[in-house]
């Protein structure tokens, strides 16, 4: 549910960014993302498999719920790519 | 040098396209993620500290070099993104 993960995500977005694009550069961007990435890794810095000093304790309180709403949302962002011609 | 980062490329563009959109869902978008960011998780892969199937297998191989040029490359692309209206 996309609509609820942009409530769950006001946490995120100090970091993230409500559009996704990563606020500093230590952050990721994560619009766009595809729900199966994204539920991937936020399970993974929830179980440990994954560290991260930021997101390990973020993910800690996430429950199967929020982390599937917040990759509903996150994942429908749409993202365009322009490839820099060098 | 991302000129040399899009050579190197070759090999990554497999999974993550020449524009940095990953080509399936187990693939992150990787295409205008920061360059801090990019260098931080190829070490993580290549030192193990982050582990993943196919990027531990990639990263092994890597140099510093390699890595600051696929990271100027990947880092180069422009993205926008647009948060659809719930």
């Amino acid at each position: 549910d996309p609509v609820a993960g942009k409530r769950k995500a006001a946490q995120c977005q100090v970091c993230h960014g409500f559009d996704g694009m990563g606020t500093n550069p230590e952050v990721p961007n994560i619009g766009g993302e595809s729900e199966i990435y994204l539920i991937k890794q936020l399970r993974a810095f929830r179980d440990g498999t994954r560290e991260d000093r930021m997101m390990s304790l973020v993910a800690k309180n996430l429950s199967d719920g929020d982390i599937r709403d917040l990759a509903d949302y996150y994942g429908a962002i749409e993202i365009t790519a322009t490839v820099p011609q060098f």
